[in-house]
């Protein structure tokens, strides 16, 4: 994964594009030739293919192109030319527009505070378009950055009616991308259809281990060494979406499962905010079940 | 974990101490006293007690007491009485008595050339009694060492009758813990019972994640971002015995499975040799299925 | 260091005992006898000796005394024989009481709201006292919680007499210990020695490589691999006090300093968290420029 | 840094492009047009480019090209045109051709062990043409792997004199590449001079902490909470050049500088076996004192 730089000054000239597509000769080739023509500068290009996915080729190109804006019909138009005669799927995003996400949330306020913390920095290149939670909590800590807060209480019962409600807010924010951030309730499948690979969930487990409820109680009672956290893409099947990150903490003999909660939330944190980081940045081809991070 | 100096040059005059009873008031206390009236110095000690174990009980002196070798029954006689009051269960060693280690291996070297090596280095407290395989081809490598090498083929039909050659083996060697550095074999319930929490094996995988059969393979097809090796005690349930140690090491999507081995071997010899390390110095007590390490 | 755990609900009847003497025989007995004695239950203890050192021996247990607060006197008294028989430097602190701690800060806010954070979160063992800053931009952060904030501008110049304000401060509010949450301002000699080893300063940099100002400037022009943060004590020397604790992350050659910056503030707030709350629970011990944290 | 597969079973087809200039439009498009038209396939290819460093450009490039030996002259006469008009520094390397090295050690093995070990397993694509050492503890462990062992002893006063022994022997050898593997001793400048970014060293601290001698005696002194290992390329002012890999370990106040020596160990030989292996591969561009590992 790149940790990128914008080396022009003019970053609403910045574009991403991402292409995937059957590898064979000449993809680099066409794409930067194409490019070059446009009068674009390549400013960090990476790419990946290989026999053992089924000779399947990715690549993330970020390039300069002078008064995009206005080029902006000509240069998609254009390349899909070049995508059709390698049968690509690809999609060129502008870097300065933010992707408009809404913040599932809770009881737990961790993963969001350090969302909102980031947000609040710069460093996600979002527009936070709504908070959504099942109880009140934390609608004053919203409500205090002038963000909208939504309260949609869900039962097991009330789950898939409650999805509409959700879905309409979601079209009514234009959102893009849903982060679940310890929202700690089963999404229907009607609305992960509606999203798929843009809803971004932290599981408390170093998946695949210790799937499904209680992550730290079942981490406790095997005695391991090392607890985990796991940002994932929400699939129909519970925790088995598309991995992005990982990363775990050292425990040992005298951890209690609350120490382990305590030391999980710094884990979960940082986690969760590198995967929403990378899917942000267009960093993030999904290929079967699993992603590339470039 | 401790990682503990001899502050006396007297080595032989060094001895552990571990005890684990059920908790209450006054087991430091009269420990500590008993030392202290035998003339023993306490270098080093650690204690752990937990309601959330049921009110377990352990702790781990080492104790520095001139002349051990010839109050060595004295010292084991009276502190059975202190035991006793406390309904514990105790061993106390000389830290200077190397254990009798065999070594079982089968077709991969990285995890026996680096206990070979550690070895050489005087760095692991044992006499390696008999490096032990199922195939003939580090045979020379062993033999020159000038240790015993015996090869002991076994098939899944051969398994429990070539637990009898194994143990016999052992018992000539006097072999006090086994190490499966890469063995690959199952190992019968028989010669798991002789040597109850005293067969440390290598696991590549971070358990409980990938049990079982080629946990690289499992690894790259659930798409995991880090890969894992776990030491543990051999119970009769394949790969659910208490866990000694964990590592992790980062991967990403450029990685197929020939690098998640590659990768993964340098887990491997790193957390074998310090679950072996820790369990020669007697840093290890087994409390259900998990391990205090001091 | 230890992650410990209360096994007594009545945490108010918990004390923490810390001694540091010249190591001899007899002192782990010693110590254990007189809790036992007085009727306490050890619920944690950790020792440290060493030759190296110079014969130097510390101690740290965590014990249950029944009726604490009104034998509080007692316990100290009785325990004062005790100590003088070993020529001991001790202290005896109740656990529920939570030390005054005020945070001094500077323009940038992460440090700051990892702190309250975790205070709001339950996690730090302290009453944030007083809030003090050479700026007044976190005044409404800081006054939204309903802590005292107090802006003391200070200069070059006016160090040395602002020194004197903020000691006036620091002892209307009783302050027990200062955090500098990247406050980036030298702290005079004189206020040093009023908080001999209880002014924790957390420096962006793995010291002592890059002592001094702009460690991440001074990283980036020589090419490392990882960055580091440090929380140490504050003494006369700068950037040479006893290190608590250090984490370093890894970077790569697309890492300008700003990508550095953004990677650093995760390190330390996370280093600084943990450094404070270790101090806080009386965990830490220092011998000469060095410390043992239990 | 990748971590890169070969997509073709044709390895002997396999080629590495290292270029590095100004940065300027097109680059990309140039280079992977040129090797379009050559009718070769890139297999990976990663690119580099900053402001902040300069306006400078590097690339790496793994291709195909059927016929590979039998168009090597072709190929490089033809990229000359192309290298020429971007005025490039390049070179073209066959993946399948093993580089020459020299390893050079004193009296400690760890580093020694671990690369031949990683030679015989097949994992360093090198040629180990001579292993030559100021001692002759290790004659017989490299005579019995049938590699060419020199001993040519070192003092202060010889120094240079016997640099010219071994520049004599690494000629002999066509060595490409020195490892030192803590060699322990100063190379003379001549030999750097003939060598330029192809001697590595490691050096046993985290650089720029601790240079020069003793570095686990002055991590000790100070009381630094992790220790580290630094791979770099050696330049004449001692321990400052261009870093290659860096990593560390924890340790704590109970670890003496014997365990650091020991825990260092594991450091050293991981980090020395990284650097070599991205040099080996052509994956390292050294700008200024930094690299760039691809």
């Amino acid at each position: 994964m790149n940790m990128e730089r914008d080396v022009f000054s003019n970053e609403r000239d910045m574009a991403i594009l991402l292409v995937s597509c059957a590898d064979r000769p000449g993809i680099v080739a066409g794409v930067s030739q194409f490019l070059f023509e446009m009068g674009a500068n390549i400013v960090h290009s990476d790419q990946f293919s290989t026999d053992a996915m089924g000779g399947f080729f990715a690549m993330r190109v970020k390039f300069q192109l002078a008064h995009l804006a206005e080029r902006w019909d000509e240069l998609n138009w254009q390349f899909a030319a070049v995508a059709d005669s390698f049968q690509m799927q690809w999609r060129i995003t502008q870097a300065s527009k933010k992707k408009k996400i809404a913040i599932f949330v809770s009881k737990e306020d961790h993963c969001l505070q350090e969302l909102l913390w980031r947000w609040r920095l710069g460093e996600l290149q979002a527009e936070i378009a709504a908070v959504i939670s099942n109880h009140t909590d934390f609608e004053p800590l919203v409500s205090a950055l002038h963000l909208p807060f939504y309260h949609v209480p869900v039962t097991r019962e009330t789950r898939e009616e409650q999805a509409v409600t959700h879905l309409k807010l979601l079209q009514k924010h234009e959102v893009d991308t849903v982060v679940l951030a310890r929202y700690m309730q089963i999404i229907p499948k009607m609305l992960i259809d509606r999203y798929p690979n843009k809803i971004i969930n932290i599981h408390h487990s170093f998946l695949p281990a210790f799937v499904g409820g209680k992550p730290y109680h079942q981490a406790f009672e095997r005695g391991v060494k090392l607890i985990g956290a796991t940002a994932h893409y929400v699939t129909e099947e519970l925790d088995q979406g598309p991995i992005i990150e990982q990363d775990v903490e050292r425990i040992n003999h005298r951890h209690d499962v609350s120490d382990l909660k305590r030391t999980g939330r710094d884990l979960e944190r940082i986690v969760l905010a590198r995967a929403v980081q990378w899917h942000l940045n267009d960093q993030i081809v999904v290929h079967g079940n699993k992603t590339i991070v470039f």
